[in-house]
């Protein structure tokens, strides 16, 4: 926020990779940065940069801020639900799992080999600040107020993130016609990617009936999965990306194609290692 | 539950490792294992492996029903706060996070070393069996039936389980306070512990004000942790265990040192690898 | 070697990613693979696919065998030293480290998690296969036979191959000579990089001045560092390629493209996701 | 080396856990470990710490320099080889891959998960310190002076060090026979285990003749195995221990044991979690 003034006066256009502009409330911006934000105006300009939500406002804008990564996770894993008011908004409940390249380059005990390697290790279990982020999207897309109860741990893997989000229906839903509302929901975009392979019975291949890390690894894809517990009345929701891909500096490219009109994949085709 | 019967009638008592005398509900029990029960007796003469909950009845029966390892986890994280009416009953959520010891040594596809070593694998993420363990075992300790809604998923660590469980309180709390709750509801108990170490702002270690799953691998040892977003007002509990520890083997031991009139801790006295 | 006849005769160009036409010397290869060559004739047509080495002869042949992924590794991280006589060939000692995608997709004990994920495997410790590979290509490029002493293990990474090759000055080197002698033998390689970082004393980054094995993962590329006991007049030469990177698949597309006269590097400048 | 006088004074056992007193050789160690050496004296006094070689001469001494880990693994490794005069003691190369343990609690570059989680790191790959403990232990046993030549690097494990040690006998040897030289030499050393499962052709288990790390981590046992490549007269032997372990700490107990004239196993008779 230190230089985006300057940066605009020249009309260049910003992608801010950090937070300072992804928060429209201020006060709870300053609140959760434990800084004085030094210019709000061009918080209320900036467009949150989650392309499946925001594509046209990002082309027309001067400031992109870049989502989260966890909190990428979260809203396109919810937000076909949200949208349609299938859910309660006030007991959306989220657990993020991270690699460890999530926290950063900077050595630090959860990343130190050691101690993950045989380990999960939550942080940040309350208020973690992309709750926030959750919370404004989500709410955007509803007719109510959205609650998130998020908590994150990291997981000793490198590179990727799962959310599982659990949410109650407020009536009847089954797998497949939730499957059929995110199809629809994402039916353009090309680096979301709906998973809807039922598991026969007995089949080992259950365990790909949900998205998997590994197979965004590297990459500007974001996989979502779910399961409806009809006896219990519970829906969850698996989201996967990358941090460093669909959950930050890829989605900082993608939001680069949007802002300069170039194709918006471009830089961005690369597909994960793993076949699924 | 094919050879029960005959070790009764010589007066052996009986430690069933495997899931035959856990749930009292027989209806539920045929339908989830797809099987018909051939001794409903002694069903209800089995008293559910967990010391902390049912020592004197263990002392005094000659069928324990050994508990299975992701509700050893999530049983052990929630009682205290269910014993205690503190929170809403049908809104608790776990998400149960599973070394890949716990897919047994048979080999598979998600113990598989090039699918789990860099992956997040979600499995029986609606209607686990264990759920109806945690369900039974938790509404024992309730005025009202517990709803648990329960996800699992392996993570590429060989041993151990974290069960992270959310739930919401009825009124105001804090984590002081139901921190208190657990070390007086634990306080007899030497394999349970529970974390108290409160996070100084931005200390490296507030890693380790919650449980991790590497101090107690090879263990009887649970560790429960704790936090409460007073904000959202949501209670989160972080339970671990090793799944072939206290969730299985070890618990077998300890379950046949009090049907023997042994000390209940020969045996198990052996702590983890790790400081914490 | 069953099919190979069927496509000559169809004049269909052959990348045997087998082991059926790699080896010159038949009687070894049938004690070795256990049954008897039925087209002799072909062998001797085949060529070894290390472009690197062979590439006219890739480009003019109808029968390219894939090598094997340890002795691509070997082969290329010896071919500078034994080319120019300065090593003793009789005791070049190599130890070989796989990733479990190199155990091949088929369950087994040794990528089983629980069983690698804290632990190293040894096998196949004398006398692998491999071995006569790399003794038929380096003895090509020496006035002597060549002998290389091998062994390999499993360790719990899924990508990638580490070749610690040993051998012996005939008389005084030292490590920036080596280097410029590797550099110049690969100075018109585009999959192969020396390294060629010397660390300052102390400096943390001395780790980067070998190749690191996640630095190659997913690619066609092959890194190649060295050092130099001065003291006990003993080279280490380090190798690492990803066994299904230009240790197999891709090495058989970088044949296929120049059996069909495309470019080279066709489909296969993906570099790895590490920025070293 | 600043304290040793004081408590010698005060008649004051020492097991000296750092490297002041493994070396003999005054110059060597200054050279080494860049300081001036203070209590010369007190090296020559000084007994090497591996009571399988010096138990005698460590219950009669005042000062133990507890060995180094790749040293201990390797010492014990070839120890029976070289005392028995059957290989040459020029060309003794091994290669040493250590846990992440083994790099120490201090956060650094090969210990960061994201680096090392899916990688190989060499360091320290000529003149390594422990090199020179070799040299002398086993210098000790041979009529002539033997040079080790040493690489070592870390692989994702938490604990445990396998050294691959590679030697060439003088004469013709076979497995068998070797296996029961070492059985002799180790036949009354609680600590050592000698593996002597040879594989059947085919059998899955051929994964375990050999000793894997992961069954003496957290323990004070060494487990040695190896093979003949009779065809090219090489003789590969394969050492592991837990370099906090057998490696370093408990070796240290095991040291107190015998200085205070306790049971030598006191504290140390935990095996570890691995069933072979």
């Amino acid at each position: 926020m230190e230089l985006v003034q300057t940066f605009l006066d020249q009309n260049t256009k910003i992608i801010d990779m950090g937070a300072d502009f992804r928060l429209k409330n201020l006060s709870e911006w300053e609140r959760l940065y434990s800084r004085k934000h030094i210019c709000p105006s061009v918080v209320q300009e900036a467009v949150y940069g989650i392309p499946e939500l925001h594509r046209d406002a990002i082309k027309q804008t001067n400031v992109v801020a870049n989502p989260g990564c966890y909190a990428s996770a979260c809203i396109l894993g919810m937000a076909p639900l949200v949208k349609a008011g299938l859910v309660e908004t006030d007991h959306i409940i989220v657990d993020g799992l991270s690699g460890t390249t999530g926290a950063g380059a900077e050595l630090d005990i959860p990343s130190h080999h050691p101690e993950i390697a045989n380990n999960i290790v939550p942080y940040n279990v309350i208020d973690h600040r992309h709750t926030y982020e959750m919370e404004q999207e989500l709410s955007l897309l509803s007719s109510t107020r959205v609650t998130v109860h998020f908590t994150s741990a990291y997981v000793p893997i490198t590179r990727g993130i799962l959310a599982i989000c659990h949410c109650f229906p407020k009536g009847p839903v089954n797998r497949l016609a939730l499957l059929n509302l995110y199809r629809e929901f994402y039916k353009d975009e090309f680096f979301i990617r709906v998973f809807d392979m039922p598991p026969e019975p007995g089949a080992s291949w259950q365990y790909v009936s949900y998205p998997w890390v590994s197979a965004v690894s590297g990459t500007n894809f974001c996989h979502i999965g779910l399961d409806v517990d009809e006896q219990r009345n519970r829906i969850v929701v698996f989201s996967v990306l990358d941090s460093v891909g669909k959950g930050g500096a890829h989605a900082g490219v993608q939001n680069l194609n949007l802002l300069f009109g170039l194709d918006e994949h471009t830089g961005l085709t690369r597909h994960g290692l793993h076949p699924y």
